[in-house]
């Protein structure tokens, strides 16, 4: 990649995204589940730019939705409702009800709570919704707290009771079809050990509603396959099919995966220009274009990113890279070993496609950045940066 | 307030502002320095909302702005530019040259290495910059480690000694004019100590100065001052403005204050709506249709904020308040003691007016909130809610 070119065409900060890439990683993850009917339901939180679900839409992905607006994204990038999953631990009314008109493939529950309304609502339209629940199956997934999920002091899923009494409720009603059981343990996994015990327990359960007439269809086993930030090992796609296959014989389920991350995650990066370097007593700074607004897992998750200066090597000593925000929570890494810097060198953060743009605000009256794709060797502006007047668009009408 | 009727007549989740509040809370800085000189310069990053900002302009208040976005934003709303100040730690080229031409009061300048690009771009523009530096006193103002800025660990200002040598280097420059001199150790301080140690510092270095003729006429204070969000000790403003006066006898320097949080902190909240509660086997939760994208201070910071049920008492037992937001991150409140809810109860997150909308994302494809302002009893809309279409305006036509 010609970051300079890039960085020259479409200014900074900027996003860009491997379109081949894209496509390369979701081939691994279907080819990985090549002895089953399954579907991969991109999960759309991760990168949701229209253009990148047309992409994925084209290569016959699904989409997994926390949101109306995530369902209404995966809908015009032309992936078919029957491919769409809605998802997520609460949902309003007018979503449930939109969901349940879309026809989508199945509303993933999180709780008593919501398959009631879920209910109510469906024989509000009179229309049957077909469901999954949530389980949880309280297993340690060893990831970040804020991106763990299957633990029961967590707010997702519910318990295997729960979970049982729910499929006895689902079944005696009129307006609700269980087509799907589901589980979801956390996101950026590691460790094979969590997910294989997590989807044996799911499996067994799956298996003990057979016995009484709840037959699924769709044995859904979330996303949260790691990338590479540093230097994690990481899950081959075709041994996390295994590890789930194993736990599924005697059964011919359709297996759903929702991955995200692993998809988008190192298929992005982020570009950045120096502003100017600064010396303290105690530390070294390059201070960047780009800040916490644009990406935000360094502050949040104190997430690691590489960062590299392009074309340039030299003597490298400990800095770190800070954007302008007024915070000493803006920071885009920590203590690197990188070579001095000059006013307008570009810095590449890695592993940025994925939790990267759609986290990213208007903090400190900064415009978002644009998103460029590439594809078979051209770019092309995906998403346009944004300007003054769009950012105050809302309000300034308002002002009198 | 009715609360009830305000999230009937605009939705949640929504934000309300008290603009008679904020005009008290204004009022409160100001006369605590009456005896001297003085400029509240409003910190416009903790609430940049066009209506807000017309207020304070109407007040008389000038402007403390991070970004050109920031000064354009003063601009619009009437405040004048000679009570405009540029501030932070990474400004773009574009942006000092904007700044210069505005004729803004002064730009705050952080580094040996932006004092040298203001210089080459007031030089090629023509023209004489105003400047005050920024100088670290090294002080511990034991606050959130994110927002504390005065430490010479952190990215903000310059030594003692730097300074001294910027300021000549600036009384040097044909092209500079060092006008002022500014501090700001931290946000959300609630001791005193630390700020008058910092000022003692600041107010020796100006004196010594003055005997090599370089006449100071603004001893810019920053902002900082904290609010109570649960049971923090704060700090008159009158207590503040003496412990700072107090190290500036002998002098005539005019007070230049910059407050975000104190004036629009506690007087604006957050409206959610319950969606449902959920019992897990070893937590509450009550789960609403406010999230982490629209109001991030707690996951960023931990931090803490009032939470109340709208009319409703009764037994309370401890529960999270979490948000729809796919990341055991997401949460308003953890461990709250609070009574039983229900479907379409109004939950109130008091302490939101600063630091909420303008960190606002829309990560998982959900529209930022609908802005409110009452005044003298009356409530106006100041910023409307987005809809799906203006999220993916800037991307739909890129989609081919």
């Amino acid at each position: 990649m010609d970051y300079r070119a890039l960085a020259q065409k479409y200014d900074t900060p900027l996003y860009v995204y491997d379109f081949n890439e894209v496509a390369k990683n979701y081939h691994a993850v279907k080819n990985a589940f090549k002895a089953r009917k399954s579907l991969v339901a991109y999960a759309v939180k991760a990168n949701s730019n229209m253009s990148l679900l047309k992409l994925l839409a084209d290569l016959g992905s699904g989409a997994d939705c926390v949101s109306i607006g995530e369902v209404k994204r995966a809908l015009l990038a032309g992936i078919p409702s029957y491919k769409i999953i809605f998802s997520g631990v609460g949902k309003r009314d007018d979503e449930i009800a939109e969901a349940i008109q879309k026809d989508i493939l199945y509303i993933n529950i999180e709780s008593e709570a919501e398959a009631e309304r879920v209910e109510l609502i469906a024989k509000e339209l009179g229309k049957v919704a077909r469901v999954s629940f949530r389980v949880n199956p309280d297993i340690d997934p060893k990831t970040h707290p804020y991106i763990s999920t299957g633990l029961s002091e967590n707010k997702f899923g519910v318990d295997i009771e729960t979970a049982k009494k729910l499929y006895l409720f689902a079944k005696k009603s009129p307006y609700l079809l269980p087509v799907g059981i589901h589980f979801h343990i956390g996101s950026q996994l590691t460790q094979l050990e969590p997910i294989k015990e997590a989807s044996a327990i799911v499996a067994e359960l799956a298996k003990s509603l057979q016995k009484i007439d709840i037959d699924l269809k769709f044995f859904d086993v979330g996303g949260g396959l790691g990338i590479r930030y540093k230097d994690e090992k990481t899950i081959e796609p075709y041994d996390y099919a295994q590890a789930i296959l194993s736990t599924l014989s005697g059964t011919d389920y359709t297996i759903v995966t929702e991955p995200g991350r692993f998809i988008v995650g190192n298929a992005g990066v982020f570009l950045t220009r120096v502003l100017y370097e600064k010396q303290t007593a105690s530390k070294r700074f390059i201070i960047v274009d780009g800040a916490m607004n644009d990406l935000l897992r360094p502050s949040l998750y104190d997430a690691y990113h590489e960062v590299e200066v392009v074309g340039k090597n030299g003597d490298a000593t400990l800095a770190d890279v800070v954007g302008p925000v007024c915070e000493s929570g803006d920071f885009l890494a920590k203590d690197r070993l990188l070579p001095k810097t000059e006013h307008g060198d570009l810095i590449v953060v890695k592993s940025a496609g994925a939790y990267g743009f759609v986290m990213s605000s208007n903090y400190n009256t900064r415009p978002r950045p644009a998103e460029v794709a590439l594809e078979d060797g051209k770019d092309r502006l995906i998403r346009e940066r944004e300007s003054f007047e769009y950012i105050i668009e809302k309000e300034i009408r308002f002002m009198v």
